[in-house]
C-alpha cells in the first residue's frame, strides 16, 4: 500500500500498472500478502491505536462543539475491546475464502480442436470511498488483493492518521510478498474525489460504502460504473392468512433488530382481511418496543379499535410521503391493501405498491400460501424477494459470502448483496490450432457448439460421455505441436 | 410495439409499466408473441417494401448530391433478395433459443427449511439506439421480448418510413398476444435522444449499436449503465515458433474477412526472430490482397530484404499514431517485439504493448508452446484472449449464443460477445418458515450455508448426497403449512 502523495492522476495510473502485475498472480502470492499485512498490523497494535487516539482526540473535541455526532465518534474508535482483533481476523477469514479469480464456468466445443471457455479474472482498478470506520480499510484492502483487483482508497477525513498508520504498516508488510506497492493506494487529500471520479480510462468501478448522501453525490459526478446502493426501502407484506405469530417474529427482527441498516423494515402493507386478526398482536409488540407506526386510514380505524386505549393513543396518521421513506430509525409506515374482488387482486395491488415504492432493495411476503409468494417473488421487481422470512437476511455473511462488499440495487453485473465474486469479470478464451472464421458456414465446416461440463458439474459428470469429449480435447492438446499449421 | 408520438418521458413510464406485466409472463407467451410477429411480417412484405422504396428514394437522392454515402444506401435496402426471408428467420431463430430467465444458478441451504437461491430475471427497460439498417428492428424487438425486457427503440433517420411501418404491423400483432403494446416502443423524433438518456429512474441499460461516434456520445450523455463498445483494436502476436502456413492462413482471416468489423485485425507483433522467417510470407500474401502495411523500423528493413522488388516498394513507415488506430481498412501495422534477453521477455514487451494499446476486445497469440499461450491469456485485459485462431471468431453467432446483441469491452456485467444472457440479471429468493435474523450468531443457531446443484449439475448428481437435501427441503415445502410458524 503507498500512502500517496501525487496528483489523482499519477495514483490511478499507477494503480492501472500495478493491477496488470496483481493480476496474475497466484492464489498463494495473494493469500501471502494477506498473511504479511495480518502479522504487521498484529505487531504494530500500539502505533495504530496511537495515531487513532489522536484522530478520536480531535473528533471529541468536534463532537463538543457539535460538529460531529457522538455516534461517529464511537465508530472511529479502534481501541473498543475486540474490535482491533475483529478487523485482524477479518483478514484472515478473506483469506479463507474461495478465490474468485481463474474459474471456468462455461465450456464450448466449438469444432474439433477448438475450445471456447469463459474464465474469471479481475476486475482491474477499483475506487473505494467510504466514511469514518478506520477499521475497513483492512477490510477493503484484504477483499481487493484477494480478488486481484488493484484499489484506490479514500477514507473519511475523521479518521486520517489512523489510515495513515495502518497504511505505513500494510505499505512496509507489502514489500516482503508478490503484491506491488501501487496495487493498494490511500488517498487522503479532501479534494481528490471529483477528479479520481473523472478517471475513468484508469478507473473500473466505484465502490461508495457510506450513507445515501455519499452515493448520490458519486453517481452524479461519474461516468465510472457504480456499485452500491443509495436507498433501502424495504418492505414487508402480510397477507390475511399469515399466522399471528410468525408476523410479529418477522416484523420485530425486520424492524428492530438495527434499524439504522439498509434492510431494515420501513414499509408494512398488511391485507384489510389481517387488520383485525393479525395486525394487533403485531402493533401491540412494535408499540411496546417505541416504534411509531404511521398508518393510513384503514389500518389506523381497526388498530384503534382493537388495541388498548393507551396505545392507541400512540398511533399516527401516514402522509402519501412516508411511503416513500427511508426512516432508518424506530418509525413504521402501515399501507392497507384492499380486499378487491380476488385475492389475486389484492396480491397485484400490494405487488404494484412495493415496485413503485421500494427501493428495490429487499421486499418480503408473509403467507402460507406457496401460489401467493411465488407470484410476489416473480412480480416484485427488487434484488431480494423473501418469503416468510425478514428483510435483515439480505446480507452477505448470511448469504454464507464469508464477506461483504456493498449491497447492490443496480440492476446489471451484481444485484443485492455483493460478495467477492461482485469483483470479478470474464475473459473469453479460445485454444485452436489453425482454424479461421470463413472455413465455416454455408457450404464450409459447421460449428459444433457441445456445451462441455465446467466446475461442479466436471466433478459429478465422472463417467458422462461430455466428459469424454473434454479429456480428448485434452489429451490431443497435450500432443500439440504435432496437431498445429 | 408502438409508435410513440408521446413526450419521452411518457414512453418511457408506459415501457416501465408494460416491463412489469412482460417480465411475469412465461416462457411460451413470450414465444407466441415472437410467432405472432413472424406471421404478420411475413403477411406484410408488400406494404414494408413500399415504405422501404419510399426511405430509399430519399436517400438516393442525398446520395446524389453527396450528403449519404452509397454503402448506407445500400444497407437500407430491405429489397435486396435474402434480406426480408433473413429478416424473418432470425425472429425464428431467437424464439427457438433457451429461456434466459428463470434459470436458478446458484443455490443454498441457509438452515433447515430456509432455502437461498439466486434465479435469473429480465433487467427491465431496454434502450436501443441503432443506425440506419431497417431490418435490425425485428432482430431488436425479438431479442426483447424473449428475455422479458421491454425496449425503446430509436432508429437512424433515414430508415423512419420503414421503422414506422414495421412498427404499424408488429403492434397490430402484439394486440392478439400476451406481451403489452407499450413493451416495445418507437421513437421516431430526432431530438428525442437526450431527454431519454436522462431518465435514469424509467430506464435500466443504454445499447448503442453502430459506430464509435454514437456509442462516445451516447457514453457522455447519460448515467445510465451503457453496454457496447466504441473500439475494436484487435492486435495477433506472432512468436518465432509459429508455422508459416498458420500465420498466413490466420492473419489472412483476421485482416481480410471483413475488415470494417470491430473483430478485425489492426495491429501485428512480430517476434524479432520470426521477421525473417515467418513474416516475409504473411507480408507477401497481404500485399497480394492490397493491405497496406505500416512497419516500424525493424520490420521494414528486414521485409525489405526478404520481398521482390516490387512488394518492397509497397512498405509504408508506421507513425506511433498507427498503433492506436481503428483502420477499419486494409491497413495493417507492424510492430517487432525485440528479442530481450529471454523468450519471457519478449513475451512481457508484447503483452504491454497490446494493454497499453489495444481496446480491450479481442486480441490472440500465435504460438505452439502452451506456457506462452497460457501466460497472453492471463495477462492480456481484453475480452477475448484466443490462442492459435483469428479474432474474427469473436462473435456471437461462432460462440453458439445463436444471436448476439453486441459486443461489449464494459469492465462489469458482460463482456465480449454478448447473448441474450446479457439481457438478464437476478434476483435472490429465500424461502422460509418464520426464520429471523437474530436468532443465529454468537449463542445462537448456526448458518449450514451448504451448497446445493442446480441445472446440470442437478441433473447429474442424481445420487449425490447434496441432492437429496434439496429433495428433503422440497418434500417439507410441499407439506408446508404444518411447518409454519
Amino acid at each position: 500500500m503507498s500512502l500517496t502523495n501525487s496528483s489523482p492522476t499519477e495514483a490511478a495510473r499507477s494503480a492501472r500498472i500495478a493491477s496488470r502485475k496483481l493480476a496474475i498472480l497466484s492464489t498463494k502470492d495473494r493469500n501471502d500478502a494477506l498473511t504479511a499485512i495480518h502479522a504487521a498490523l498484529s505487531e504494530a497494535k500500539d502505533v495504530i491505536l496511537k495515531a487513532n487516539a489522536q484522530d478520536l482526540a480531535l473528533a471529541e473535541r468536534s463532537a463538543e462543539s457539535g460538529e460531529l455526532s457522538q455516534s461517529l465518534v464511537k465508530r472511529l474508535d479502534l481501541g473498543k475491546k475486540g474490535k482491533y482483533e475483529d478487523m485482524l481476523q477479518g483478514i484472515l477469514n478473506v483469506r479463507g475464502l474461495e478465490d474468485p479469480i481463474g474459474k471456468v464456468d462455461r465450456r464450448t466445443l466449438l469444432d474439433d480442436g477448438l475450445l471456447l471457455e469463459r474464465k474469471s479474472s479481475p476486475i482491474g482498478v477499483l475506487l473505494i470511498i467510504f466514511e469514518a470506520r478506520p477499521e475497513v480499510i483492512a477490510n477493503i484492502a484484504s477483499l481487493a488483493i484477494k480478488s486481484g483487483n488493484a484499489v484506490i482508497l479514500k477514507g473519511g477525513k475523521e479518521s486520517t492518521e489512523s489510515f495513515k498508520a495502518i497504511a505505513t504498516v500494510v505499505s512496509k508488510a507489502l514489500e516482503s510478498t508478490a503484491v506491488p506497492n501501487e496495487a493498494v493506494q490511500l488517498v487522503t487529500t479532501r479534494d481528490a474525489i471529483k477528479p479520481l471520479l473523472q478517471l475513468d480510462q484508469y478507473i473500473d468501478l466505484v465502490i461508495p460504502r457510506g450513507g445515501n448522501e455519499l452515493v448520490r453525490s458519486v453517481k452524479v459526478n461519474t461516468q465510472i460504473p457504480v456499485l452500491g446502493h443509495a436507498d433501502g426501502l424495504c418492505s414487508t407484506y402480510i397477507r390475511a392468512d399469515c399466522p399471528k405469530d410468525m408476523a410479529v417474529r418477522i416484523v420485530l427482527d425486520a424492524k428492530l433488530s438495527y434499524p439504522a441498516a439498509c434492510n431494515s423494515l420501513e414499509t408494512l402493507l398488511v391485507d384489510e382481511d389481517a387488520l383485525k386478526t393479525v395486525l394487533p398482536a403485531v402493533a401491540t409488540a412494535l408499540l411496546s418496543k417505541g416504534v411509531s407506526l404511521r398508518c393510513d386510514a384503514p389500518s389506523k380505524s381497526a388498530l384503534s379499535a382493537a388495541l388498548d386505549k393507551h396505545d392507541a393513543t400512540l398511533l399516527q396518521d401516514a402522509s402519501e410521503q412516508d411511503f416513500n421513506t427511508e426512516f432508518l430509525d424506530l418509525i413504521l409506515a402501515i399501507k392497507t391493501v384492499p380486499k378487491g374482488s380476488s385475492p389475486e387482486e389484492s396480491l397485484d395491488f400490494a405487488i404494484d405498491h412495493i415496485n413503485k415504492h421500494s427501493s428495490h432493495h429487499t421486499d418480503a411476503i408473509l403467507t402460507l400460501e406457496e401460489s401467493a409468494a411465488r407470484h410476489f417473488q416473480d412480480a416484485v421487481d427488487s434484488a431480494g424477494v423473501f418469503w416468510n422470512t425478514s428483510t435483515r437476511m439480505a446480507d452477505g455473511q448470511r448469504f454464507g459470502f464469508g464477506t461483504e462488499v456493498g449491497i447492490s440495487t443496480n440492476k446489471i453485473h451484481a444485484r443485492g448483496p455483493v460478495g467477492l465474486e461482485g469483483l470479478a469479470i470474464y475473459r473469453w478464451r479460445i485454444d485452436g490450432n489453425g482454424q479461421i472464421s470463413t472455413e465455416y458456414g454455408t457450404g464450409g465446416k459447421q460449428w459444433k457448439h457441445q456445451s462441455l461440463p465446467v466446475g461442479d458439474s466436471e466433478r459429478l459428470a465422472a463417467n458422462d460421455e461430455e466428459l469424454e469429449v473434454l479429456r480428448e480435447f485434452r489429451a490431443q492438446k497435450a500432443k500439440f505441436p504435432a496437431g498445429a499449421s
